[in-house]
C-alpha cells in the first residue's frame, strides 16, 4: 500500500533548492526520487535535460481516444534562510500534531504527492484505467521557470494533453475547497546604487557626499503614495476590474479580517483604497521590496559609508498587465528618480504573466471553452462537494505561477487548479508545513476526479 | 637595530578585531606581541585586565622631576569585511611600492610603531634619557573604548603624566605635517523595525500591509533635507562656528577639491550649504547610514516580505554637541516618524564626545594652559618644521576618538596629536595601507620631539 506521508518525508529530505548552486545534490536527489517512484508505479519516466535543472516527465500511455491529463508540479523549493528561525531542521521533515514541517512540504512536494498518490491508488485498483496521464515536474519554478518554455517547445509532441491539472495554489481553511482561477504575474528587478568608488570612513568623509544608502531610502520611499498605492505614473493603466461573480465567490469564502490580521501579526492593514485586503491581494498589483543590502551587516557598529547599496523588488501584476507592458513604465520611473551623486544599474530577474481561467457557465466564460476542460471543472466540483461537504469556491489568488501563461501559449491548454496549501503553511518562510488532513482530503478528491475523467 | 617595518608586519599578522568574538586569538596575539616588545626595550609592561580586552601599560619610570609623557595607541582593528574587495590578505602584511597593506597598518598599528621606534632608538642612544614615558595601548578603540574610562579611573595613580602624546589622526599629503586639534564626537544608533510577526510570501500577502523595508525607506529618507542637512529639529542648536584661525589654517593646507572628488570617486559633492567639503567634514555634524539590512540578501530573487528591517546610524557631533545633549533630540525625532503598521526599537551603541585642544598663542588659547602641554606643541612645531621642511598645520578632523574626552575628564590631560595616516590609506575599508615614507618621517619627528621634551 502506497504511504503518501512516508513518501513525502523521503521527498522533502532532498534539499532541492534551485536558486543556490550549493544545493545541487538536493536537486539530483529529488530528481532520482521521482524517477524511481514513477517507475515503481509503472509509468515511463525520464529526466529531460534543460539548461539548468531537468524536467521529470512520467507517462502512462494508452488508447488515443482516452482523455489525456497532464499533471504539473515542481520539485524545487525556496532557500531555507533565515535558518535561525526554523524550529525544526528544514530538510528533516517532522510531524507535529496534524502538520508535517519542512521546506517544500507545502510548496510543492506535498501537493504533488497528493496527485501521485491518487494515481497510484487508482492504478492499483484498476490497472486498465482508461486514462492517459503525463506528469510534468519541473525544477526551476522557484527561480521563474526560465527554461520551462523551451522545454515545452521542444517536447510539445509528447505533451498533447487535453488540459493541465495541478495543485500549486492555496485554500483558506482546511474545511473549504478552493479552485484557483487566476494568479498574479510578476516583474522582478534588482537595483544597485553606487556612490563613492570604495567604502569610506564615515568620520573622515561623512558630510560631503550622497551616501548610497540614503539614495536608496529616498528612491524606495518615493515608490508608494501614503495610501498604499504604487506611485508610478501609468502603473495601473492596464488593470481590469474583477467580474461581479468573482467578488461574490470571495464573499462566499466568508473570510475574517480579524483572524487574517492576527495571522499576519500586524497592528493594521495598509491596503489601497477601494479594496478589502482579500480583494487587494487578488485583484490589485503591487510593488514590493524583498531585500535591502548595503554597508555593515554584522554585530555592533562599523563607521562606514558603503560604496554600494542595493534593493530587490518584485511587482505583482494583474490582468491585463504583463511584464512586457509594465517593465518599461516601472524601470523608467525608477531611473528618472535616481538621486544625484549616485549611479544606478537595474537588472531584470524572472518574469511571470498574470493568468486567468474561467470555469464553465460564468458570465465571462469563453464561448470556445474546450469540453475536456469543462469536464474536469465539473468533475472537481462534484468530487470536491462530496469529499469536503460543500461546493468549492472559485478564486483568484495573489501568488504567481508564470508557467501557466507558457502552457497556454505553447500547448494551448488551460489549467484546473485544486488548492491545497493554507495561509499558515508558511510558504517561502521559515517553518513551512503541510496540513495532513488537507492532504488526505486532497488525495480522496483527486482520486475521484481522475476516476470521473476516465469515465469520459 | 630596531626595524620598524619588520616589527609592524609581525604586529599586523595578529588579527586583533575587537568587535567580533571570533578574533579573540588575534586580540591575545597582539597583546603578547606588545608585552614582549616593550620588555625588550627595557620597559615594565603589563596587561591590565578590563571587562573585555586588556589595556597594555608599559612604563619607563625615573626622577619625578623629569617630564612624564603618556603615549596613547590602540592595538585593536576594524573588521576586515567585505573580504572579497581586498587585493591582498588583510592579515598578511604586504609591501607594494611605498606602502604596506593590511588591516590596522594605518589604524593604529603603524602610527603606534612610529612612537615605539622613536622611544627604542632614543633609549638605545641614551639609556639615561631624563624622560618618564608611559605607553597606554588599549584594545577597544574600534568598539568605542567602553571600558577605557573605568581603566583610567582605576589606574589614575600611575597615569600621573603631563600630557598625552599620540598619533591616531590623519594628514592630507605625505609632504605636510598636520597636528590634529579637534575631533568630531559620535552618537551611534541601531534601529529595528518589525512588521508582520514572521516573513511572508509577497505573492500571497503583498498589498495588504506595510512592508518593514518600505517603512525603513520612508523613515531614513525623512532624516535629511535635499540640501544635505540633517532634518531633525534642534540638531544644530549647540553647534559652535569655528574660529577664524581655524579656517585660515585650513586654507594653508591648500587642499584641492578636484583631487578629493577623484579620490572619493563621486560625480558631485553633497555638502550642507555654507561649508566647503573640507570645512564640512571638520566643522559640521552628520547623520550617516552605515548599514541597511532586511529581507533576502542572496543571489537571485526571493519573493518575501520580511518581518524585520534594520538600519545602523552614526551621527558625527561637533562642539558643543555631546551624545548627552543630542541623543534624545535624534531618538525622539526618529520615534515620532515611525511609520504606521510597524513597531520600532532603537538601541544606542557607543558614544564619543567631540574634543578640541587649542595650541599655544591662538586667539582662543585658554589662559590656564599647562606649560608642559605648550612645551610639547612647540617641540612638535620645531621638529616637524625640521623634518617635513615646513611648519605643521593645525586642523580639526572628521573622525572620532572619544577617549580624548575621557582622558581630559579623568586625568585632566590634553593631547598633542601628530597626524600620520593619509586619506588614501583606506581606514575602516578594504585595502587599508600605511605610507612607509610618512612612517619614516614620523619616526624622525617623534624622536626629536621626545629628545626635546627630555631637555625640559
Amino acid at each position: 500500500m502506497f504511504d503518501p506521508v512516508e513518501k513525502l518525508k523521503e521527498y522533502v529530505r532532498h534539499a532541492s533548492v534551485s536558486a543556490d548552486p550549493k544545493f545541487i545534490d538536493g536537486i539530483a536527489g529529488a530528481q532520482q526520487f521521482l524517477l524511481t517512484l514513477f517507475k515503481e508505479m509503472g509509468l515511463q519516466a525520464e529526466a529531460v535535460p534543460t539548461e539548468r535543472h531537468a524536467v521529470i516527465v512520467a507517462k502512462r500511455e494508452g488508447d488515443p481516444r482516452w482523455p489525456h491529463v497532464i499533471i504539473y508540479g515542481h520539485y524545487d523549493v525556496q532557500p531555507p534562510d533565515p535558518l535561525t528561525q526554523w524550529k525544526t531542521p528544514p530538510f528533516e521533515p517532522t510531524i507535529q500534531g496534524e502538520r508535517i514541517y519542512g521546506r517544500g512540504t507545502a510548496d510543492n512536494k506535498g501537493p504533488l504527492m497528493v496527485h501521485i498518490t491518487a494515481v497510484a491508488r487508482l492504478l492499483e485498483k484498476n490497472p486498465d484505467l482508461p486514462l492517459r496521464i503525463t506528469f510534468v515536474v519541473e525544477g526551476e519554478e522557484e527561480i521563474g521557470s526560465k527554461n520551462f518554455k523551451t522545454f515545452l517547445l521542444e517536447n510539445k509532441h509528447r505533451l498533447n494533453g487535453d488540459f493541465i491539472y495541478m495543485s500549486d495554489n492555496g485554500i483558506l481553511s482546511p474545511d473549504q475547497m478552493i479552485v484557483t482561477v487566476g494568479l498574479r504575474g510578476m516583474l522582478a528587478l534588482e537595483i544597485e546604487l553606487t556612490g563613492p568608488k570604495s567604502d569610506l570612513h564615515s568620520g573622515m568623509h561623512g558630510g560631503v557626499l550622497m551616501n548610497p544608502l540614503q539614495a536608496l531610502a529616498e528612491l524606495a520611499a518615493s515608490l508608494h503614495t501614503p495610501d498604499g498605492r504604487v506611485n508610478i505614473p501609468g502603473f495601473y493603466d492596464k488593470v481590469v476590474e474583477p467580474e461581479p461573480w468573482e467578488r461574490e465567490q470571495l464573499k462566499k469564502a466568508n473570510l475574517d479580517l480579524k483572524s487574517y490580521q492576527e495571522f499576519l501579526g500586524i497592528s493594521k492593514f495598509h491596503t489601497p483604497p477601494g479594496y478589502t485586503p482579500f480583494e487587494a491581494i487578488r485583484f490589485q498589483p503591487t510593488l514590493e521590496f524583498n531585500g535591502f543590502t548595503g554597508g555593515y551587516q554584522g554585530e555592533g557598529t562599523k563607521t562606514v559609508i558603503p560604496s554600494k547599496a542595493s534593493c530587490k523588488i518584485t511587482c505583482r501584476l494583474v490582468p491585463n498587465q504583463t511584464p512586457g507592458n509594465t517593465a518599461d513604465t516601472v524601470i523608467n520611473a525608477i531611473k528618472a528618480r535616481c538621486p544625484e551623486g549616485v549611479t544606478m544599474t537595474i537588472t531584470r530577474q524572472h518574469d511571470a504573466t498574470p493568468y486567468v481561467v474561467i470555469p464553465p457557465d460564468r458570465s465571462n466564460t469563453p464561448k470556445d471553452q474546450s469540453p475536456a476542460l469543462a469536464n474536469c471543472f465539473r468533475a472537481l466540483e462534484k468530487a470536491g462537494t462530496e469529499v469536503w461537504g460543500k461546493p468549492p469556491i472559485y478564486l483568484r489568488e495573489g501568488g504567481s505561477v508564470g508557467l501557466l501563461a507558457d502552457l497556454k501559449e505553447v500547448l494551448g491548454l488551460d489549467a484546473v487548479m485544486m488548492g491545497l496549501f493554507l495561509p499558515e503553511d508558511n510558504l517561502h518562510a521559515p517553518n513551512e508545513s503541510f496540513h495532513l488532513g488537507v492532504m488526505k482530503k486532497g488525495i480522496e478528491t483527486s482520486e475521484r476526479v481522475l476516476a470521473q475523467l476516465a469515465k469520459g
